[in-house]
């Protein structure tokens, strides 16, 4: 039996609570239109009595969202907090009231200082005054995973009499195990669909251990009927249940949790890197689903394998989750296999008896540069006569010949000269700071249409020296094209990784 | 019944897969003694065949790991590869070979081109040839979580009579499911232990849909008496199973597991930085245990509830694994409470009249900067008369009162103006990129002795906007300090950082 699994993206309010992740209001607008993209069911976008800026954005987001995608705001059981959601919600299509309250001993008695009675009684209450408001109220029993059962079916059951449509179980601080807590939501289901079929289940998990989607996707097989998540994790602390791994997850395994989600797995990428972005919250490269090298290999026995046949070492393409297609890396650590397919790919084909020669002098680049790009082929084939080419057109391609870039407070000034076979060409430029100065000139002195999609710079490093690396993404003529680069400091790296990119421009046409 | 769980760390091997994350002889030398401090049962080093300088790397710890740690190294079915791993770690106290062969449909037809009989006989060749070699043979039937319980076990009954000492289970694509895998290693447990006791069982995830963690705790609990991890998560792709996260959740819930590890939690965090710095693999904010905001609470709700008690939002305490303690983080969402305490923290009392106006004032300056930091402190209360501060002395701090950096081929240069009350400060030096010239310059002008520990950057696009982001450690008097900052820039933020820092070694006398 195949069911529905909804799902609910928190990235706009739980994500957003990350330190220093906070967005304005036209940032948000953006993360909410592409999370409709992302076809979530749900969305919760603020905490509108937390500030002004809140019950703005919360309002502004609930006027934009005309389909289908329910949108919901927290707020504490008090009136005050539900009167500020219903004001900024009420212009939504598919609005939803979103009620949390402590269920724990340890909230009950330390954060509240109540009787868990009198706890009960606060939630059924506010649940019935959100209700008079709006009919979709959801209520979470906040640290559930540190409750009593029995206590907690008590609450259930007078919210639900109150009026509760949605009913959610928050691990608040990462504490289940999936074991457990797919036992506790089994057991919840059963007697909340004995008492109201129409209510569904929800789980929000948090990840302080690892186990967030792990002990989603338990619940899910224990028969959740909706699942809380953020864009790539994102969340306080550890983070929440990463929405890229749950939703391909069930994809991979969809007789074993015997249901479906309704998402546009080909938005993931996109999502992924623009929370990222706009956050500034950078995803680690091993990340599932969404890290740069999730679908890099880089040893020897791995690239062949691939080269070989794709199955044996990939489970989810890359164009799954609307990535571009999976780079094989060079490093030291690749064998002569994939390092001449990325020679040819580059334009070169060497003849037989240069073959070990290259590949050794190779080697020794890759130990230096830890990861060898496009640029640094190039580099390494100058060095060698023509002889050593079995015919085969070379592209001629962008070089930086000299740069400076001088950082004051008047204004960061960037001079570059860089040449193209013959041609050679020098631009001075100031900009807001060295990278903008440096960009605006390489790309006036090159005369290429592009727009700078993408920048993240960071830095290795080993022992005492330091190495810089970029990555950078490019808009040309309505294609994607991505460039980087790792040099002794993060300001040649960068330059590197435009000309890099811009490079590409040029071989792909 | 509590047993020990043997922790195999491979961050040497399978995480130095990593694209671009290969380490020098020197580089490998640390991590492996910084491994030997966490305790790590064994260690995977490398795999000899594949470079010299992977077998110089083996040679080198094997000699320097004189305790009981096992040291080992990986390689193919072949006489060849296993020759090299003899000949690198024949000089260790406790040396194991390991030998990874296919036992998957998909690797042994598209990778091989053998017959399941043929791949079979060849593992127990290979097992009975290293097994004259060294006493210690570790068997990994690659991709096991996709091949065939039956053929699988036929295997293991061959290689274990051909004198395998430990069976290792890998998840190598990331496709197991908790429960499933659980059974699976159950099963093949049951047999194992029937067949010969004293053979260990092992299981290796990778986390290419976020479960690594969860598969590994899952064998743990079904009778797994052997892991493989590595620190920070880190490995091919989407990486390995994390080891922080693996032995804190069997040391949350001990009983539940059944077991322990006999791993220095303390020095988690070390390790993990370290990993981080010399391979040059940014750990995510929110990454579970060991992220920088692990424990950092932001929330207004979060932020009130951690002053009146800890253990209302916290399960792991910083110290369980060596880290500073908690910081809380000011951001637009930090209540009144937790400036307040910072602001204390920080050295100023405000009267009760002025206590609405300086909230208000932060709010704006927290909206603007996103994370707020002491040095934004010491900017705000600038503006104020003295007479809003109840009686409390203000220790003089340092402040950047310009700089430039000239950035070109002959050599970075940077020029420093602080200034210290009265005390002001100028100083030019070189540099071997803009930020090392930039930083000397500093600290000549500063003339107090530290030593850098740690500098990450990295930037934040906020639409058109970009921010820089730049943390530092500092070491003074054997003491560590933090600095952050975020300017518009990351040059100016990596200057106003390292001044941050050594702030905090005057606050702190």
């Amino acid at each position: 039996m195949s069911r529905k699994i909804y799902v609910l993206d928190t990235t706009l309010r739980d994500g957003e609570q990350v330190p220093g992740a906070k967005l304005n209001l036209q940032e948000k607008m953006e993360v909410a239109k592409q999370l409709i993209r992302l076809n979530v069911d749900m969305m919760e976008v603020g905490f509108p009595s937390s500030s002004k800026g809140d019950f703005e954005a919360v309002k502004a987001i609930s006027k934009m969202a005309s389909g289908d995608t329910v949108i919901t705001a927290l707020g504490r059981a008090v009136r005050s907090d539900i009167d500020a959601i219903y004001e900024s919600l009420k212009e939504a299509h598919a609005p939803m009231i979103h009620i949390v309250l402590g269920s724990s001993g340890v909230h009950m008695e330390k954060k509240f200082k109540k009787t868990p009675e009198q706890i009960l009684e606060m939630g059924a209450e506010a649940v019935k005054y959100a209700k008079k408001l709006m009919p979709q109220v959801q209520y979470s029993l906040e640290d559930a995973s540190r409750s009593e059962l029995e206590y907690m079916w008590q609450t259930i059951e007078a919210v639900v009499k109150a009026g509760a449509t949605i009913i959610n179980i928050p691990d608040t601080v990462g504490f289940a195990v999936p074991e457990k807590f797919g036992s506790l939501i089994y057991q919840l289901n059963n007697r909340l669909k004995n008492l109201n079929p129409n209510v569904l289940l929800s789980v929000h998990c948090h990840n302080d251990t690892g186990l967030a989607t792990a002990n989603t996707l338990a619940a899910i097989r224990n028969g959740a009927d909706k699942v809380e998540c953020t864009i790539n994790g994102i969340g306080e602390r550890a983070g929440n249940t990463s929405l890229e791994e749950v939703v391909m997850g069930i994809k991979l395994h969809p007789e074993y949790y015997g249901g479906y989600t309704t998402i546009k797995t080909q938005e993931i990428y996109t999502t992924s890197r623009m929370v990222s972005a706009v956050m500034g919250l950078d995803v680690q490269v091993n990340k599932a689903i969404t890290g740069e090298n999730a679908f890099a290999h880089s040893s020897g026995i791995h690239q062949d394998g691939l080269l070989k046949s794709k199955d044996v070492y990939e489970i989810i393409e890359p164009q799954d989750i609307g990535a571009p297609p999976m780079e094989l890396v060079l490093t030291a650590r690749s064998g002569r296999h994939a390092f001449e397919h990325i020679l040819e790919k580059v334009g070169y084909q060497i003849n037989e008896e240069s073959k070990q020669k290259v590949y050794t002098d190779f080697l020794a680049m890759a130990d230096q540069k830890k990861e060898v790009y496009d640029y640094d082929i190039e580099n390494l084939m100058k060095q060698y006569p023509p002889e050593i080419l079995d015919k085969k057109e070379s592209t001629q391609l962008w070089e930086l010949v000299d740069f400076e870039v001088v950082y004051n407070n008047i204004s960061p000034t960037a001079t570059v000269k860089v040449r193209r076979g013959e041609n050679i060409s020098c631009e001075e430029k100031i900009g807001n700071g060295p990278i903008d100065a440096l960009y605006t000139a390489i790309i006036s002195a090159i005369v290429t249409p592009i727009t700078l999609l993408e920048y993240r710079i960071h830095n290795i490093s080993r022992g005492k020296e330091s190495l810089g690396k970029a990555s950078i993404q490019i808009l040309h003529e309505e294609k994607l094209y991505q460039g980087k680069a790792i040099e002794k400091d993060i300001i040649r790296a960068s330059a590197i990784a435009l000309i890099n990119a811009i490079n590409k421009t040029i071989q792909n046409k």
